[in-house]
């Protein structure tokens, strides 16, 4: 009869959600009614893995409004379309030290500064393939969709709201248009902004979409690939310097995960390769993110070590065990090896090829290579040569693939 | 006989190097004589893997001045001693999209943007302990000496011409005495600071500093321990969203490695538990980054997959096997255990938890375990409790002692 | 038999264009093909007393875009319609050290900084009644007309183009719309900005125009009241210190008369109660004024002495004459009489007010008596009372009715 | 007897000042101790005609520092020795929009904004003749003692203060100093500057010394020349544009006179040609000006009409009368003769030119003549020559000698 084990990880959220509860500072966003009328108490967290199992705690599927939670994955379809080379034409990746609305342009190319402040969403909203309103945010809401695993759909009321009260935004479209970075017709471009922003979504989306990041653009719960590696990697890069806007120094010192948070009231968090996770609770800051769900994620940080450039604690030796029987050495790998482990076997086990036997690399222990330090091992026996009789200095055995 | 087999990583390093020798863009430094003296043909790097082995290629023990590259080192000291609340007191950690010379402090607190820029440079100088510029500087030398392994000389006559015309950064330093963030007499801190960027340095040097923040703290080389875990981490985002000045955000997607530049033409970068490097080139662009230096992290990182943020392939799963005898499972697990595998292993094998047999979680084949997720792993066995008749429901088994 | 006399005024005007016309520097505006198309070597110059006379030379009467010179006549119907507070309440009085095209709006109050850039000058027209761009357009054309004394053409071309390639105008009316201080439509105020900048003036309606704000507002020409008093002195307060965008300063220290250019190539200058001065030459340069407007007015002001804050030369004694003969002493006044002249003639004759006889202040010989000292004299018969046998102590004689 | 009459211009300060008493908001400077402890209340008023007379109201003989007041007179003093175009290669004419202790320098050249600001002040006072701070501080002061026609004392303790705390002023001199605009040592310069803002005036000293720049740069009480005329038009048009910081534009619309302020509690205000006026009271609003010299000036130019722009009503004819007998037509002129008063008389009696008789301008009653239209008179019976006789055809009587 099996146990009805408490996961340590829905614990561990249900514990940073009970420390989170009792703060009711902020203001829940009013720049349109029907922000303002949002249960200003709801509280959620999810957190997916790279794996695709999903925890959660709170309100985790109760659906608010993306807002600009959306911006960083728009950003992630457009290069996965264009490429960074082309994307960066018409959008800059530096942190601006300026608040969302900021308008000011790089001077010399006209571009917002960067893909996470309003000018910068709208001018990547209008790199979106499609020359009409419905076109264009057709693209962006399936590919949302796959960055969520479900359906999404656009809370009417609040994009009615927007697109009427959106004046600044217009503004900043016209602004970019004149600059000549605006990829799109205004209007066109800021309505689909408008509906982008208006998608509705939960907590437990918002962490599958950042769990996808994660992985390097695959959907771990749905299993669907939905951008490159490449754009993957770009987009989680940007919202590392700029995510958090003016704020974005002090959130990488103190929490160390690439963020994004929107006036809805959601944040979405990313660790590369291990996890994404989403909050959702309404009140906000003063610059506009959610009180409590800057507060846990800086709880899950500091108390549970999350943060990205966190020491993960020293490793043992790749090199498992070496032995040597009728001048056959073979070494045990064992682990993860990237870079580091690569470098030990590689410096450690160099000596140990010679004509007079063979060394054999067992990677049956290993759990994963980095896909970058492959070719030193594909590499090496071709490297190394055959001994005098024909027979190689250096065999690789890799039952299970790891090295791709 | 060993065969004389050429390092791989050694290989890569002078094909970087061979890549970039022919680019002869750029100018040296020539605000102070003694820098436009260089050779600008100097070319060299250096890679040090955080198990402390050294890889060099050209002229990477050719002295230079260490300049700006000083920053995030004096930076961490400072942060060692202090800690991050008292630090930020007097500096901020927001990237200012300015240039390295801006003189913008914040308008409520009066700090400097960030500890990169020179303004907070200065302030950071200034909190070192030491009130004449021979303690001061005395401390800031010891101090970059363990983070080099080895003693380190001021270039006297750089010295004197940087303390001859450095009147901007005097101003700098009035600016944040004025607005009260400045720890020191003025003339005490510019001087300090002032020698400390005169500290004459090798590209390997860097690079052997560079793998202490990678470490966490700790010169791979030396063994010796030069700041705290926490310093090493702050310090290292502090460079991911500052440290290339107004180029930050595109480094961060283009490179990936936390970095620091100098005039005198020195680069560091940091791949956090991984390694660090150190590249030497005079020649500098308009922005004040070393050409080459540039151009060689930026094709090691995309050459040779060193981004922080690439995704490192998918990993089998960490659990190796599950056999189950007599009533009791062995669960072998294998590979580097953060985050996500251990959140893998938990949810996998809840469901066998029961009264029926006993869960054995053997960590033999695991090589790392992340600190941040032991306590998941320790806590299980009680958290589970006994079963009716006593006897455990899981055991875990850690015969390397890598949960710590 | 008259003698034909070239008038000094025609001569220094011919004297000023021939020393102007061989600078060939400079280019014509080019952001729309209409501009471009101009005929680059006219060159005219009016100048227009505050007496309604006109002189001019050179392509005086060639007709070309009004373009931003309209901003200071559009924005003296406004404060002649509302007054300068409620004015006020949409856009700033600032000079902003920033180009015409600036885009920053006071922090606080989400005003323009001031009327004389773009944004300023389109909220300015918001203001004007109307809602339609035929109705606001119309009462503008009026204005104008009223201004410049004779009928005006809009320029349809011209016209099409600004309307057809405005984003960045539209871009600062839609941020002054969610700043909230835009007072109409976006699409009405533009166009209606569009259709003022497109109006055709010649250098002569433009000095007739400057020459109704140096008379206080009325058209000396027509005779007509176009503004009132004090929405001419209001307007030139911010020609002087906001009309030539972030050359104003040192405008007024070369040049010293409140002046406004636009990339048409004209140039207004005003000197408040002596004259206004209309120049047309179409090369501008980098900051988009007419290089030989330019030119043409630094040299009226260095060699003609036309600076406003030039000293006019010490004045006789404002008493021409003092008899006394049976106890009634006489002053006769002389020149014009502002506040240092009427403090002069208080202050000496001051002593001179007795019991024994009466002093009689006589103004036949005064043209002018300032409005504002007007006053100090009506007042004084009865301030300082009668004599004891019930004669007064003063008596003024005004048979001109220079005392109003 | 003479009847005690209470002098209008007295009556009218008296007004002003009994009007600003009852507004106690405000503070007093207190960034220095010595400031802290001036008698909030104090309250005083002085004008000084260009013709000398000194009227004064309530503690118009109270001694404050005259701090940022001194700015303006140091600047003259350096255009009357060095000229216009020397100074402005050290320091620009561009009213900044930014407040007094604004750190922004012109990014081609290194100057700062203009003379106004603490930066502009700092190289204005650099560029004093002499090489010690007791040589360049004694060219100041009896400089500024010329202006005021006394001996003025330096308030030691205020100096020892402002020296002791001066650390922003010292940034802004080395930045200064680094962008190679600073003519001096920068501690020479700064003590120099401090000892300056240091000396102690009164408001009637402040109201001598606008006076003298509103003469043209003669004091009217002393009658000495202390600047040269061109250098005091200078300096009234630099304070027109940036004399009270981010004000300056709304100063200009509502109040129209050149003006300065200090911390100290003083105020400069000059109408050219007119008078200067010195104001002090110490409580000072949130800009740095001081409450009540803020409001009397306003009053004085709203209720009195000393707005410099104000309309001074219209004149009668420059021509008195125009009589004919014996073939000689006398015109008898009259009032001042600016450039529009001679342009009439030039253009009506132009057709008056002729073979048949002799016309003959009479200035016996005209007060004043435009030091710039002078010339055309002179030139005028030259210029039409001769009657076929050899006798004038235009003969001109200055018996005053008013054409100089």
């Amino acid at each position: 009869m099996p146990v009805d084990l408490h996961h340590p990880v829905r614990a561990t959220l249900d514990a940073v959600l009970d420390a989170a509860r009792p703060d009711t500072s902020g203001e829940v966003a009013s720049y349109i009614p029907e922000l303002a009328d949002v249960e200003p108490e709801r509280l959620g967290i999810a957190l997916v893995s790279t794996r695709g199992d999903v925890h959660d705690a709170g309100d985790s599927d109760v659906a608010f409004t993306i807002q600009s939670v959306s911006k960083p994955f728009v950003f992630a379809l457009a290069l996965d379309a264009l490429g960074v080379d082309e994307v960066t034409k018409h959008v800059g990746l530096e942190p601006s030290g300026e608040p969302f609305n900021a308008i000011s342009l790089e001077a010399a190319s006209g571009r917002p500064l960067n893909p996470m402040i309003n000018a910068g969403a709208i001018v990547t909203t209008s790199l979106i393939a499609g020359d009409t309103v419905e076109d264009k945010f057709g693209v962006i809401r399936s590919g949302l969709e796959r960055f969520a695993g479900r359906d999404l759909l656009v809370d009417e009321d609040v994009f009615s709201s927007e697109a009427r009260t959106g004046d600044r935004n217009r503004a900043l479209a016209y602004l970019t248009k004149s600059a000549g970075t605006l990829a799109a017709d205004v209007e066109v471009a800021t309505t689909a902004y408008f509906r982008q922003c208006s998608l509705s979504v939960t907590a437990r989306d918002l962490a599958i979409m950042a769990a996808t990041l994660a992985t390097g653009g695959v959907n771990p719960v749905s299993g669907e690939r939905v951008i490159s590696e490449d754009a993957a990697r770009w987009t989680t890069a940007v919202m590392t310097s700029c995510g958090m806007y003016d704020e974005s120094g002090h959130w990488m010192v103190h929490v160390g995960l690439p963020a994004k948070s929107g006036v809805g009231g959601g944040i979405v968090a990313v660790q590369p390769g291990q996890f994404g996770i989403g909050t959702f609770s309404p009140r906000l800051d003063a610059r506009g993110n959610s009180v409590r769900g800057v507060a846990m994620l800086e709880r899950l940080s500091a108390q549970y070590g999350l943060h990205m450039l966190a020491h993960r604690g020293d490793a043992l030796s790749a090199i498992g065990s070496l032995t040597t029987s009728d001048g056959e050495t073979v070494a045990m790998l064992r682990g993860e090896i990237y870079f580091a482990a690569a470098e030990e076997v590689l410096t450690r086990l160099a000596p140990l090829v010679s004509d007079d036997g063979c060394l054999v690399l067992d990677f049956s222990g290993v759990t994963r290579v980095g896909s970058a330090v492959r070719q030193l091992f594909h590499a090496l026996p071709s490297a190394v040569g055959a001994r005098p009789d024909g027979s190689p200095r250096v065999v690789v055995l890799d039952p299970d693939g790891v090295l791709g």
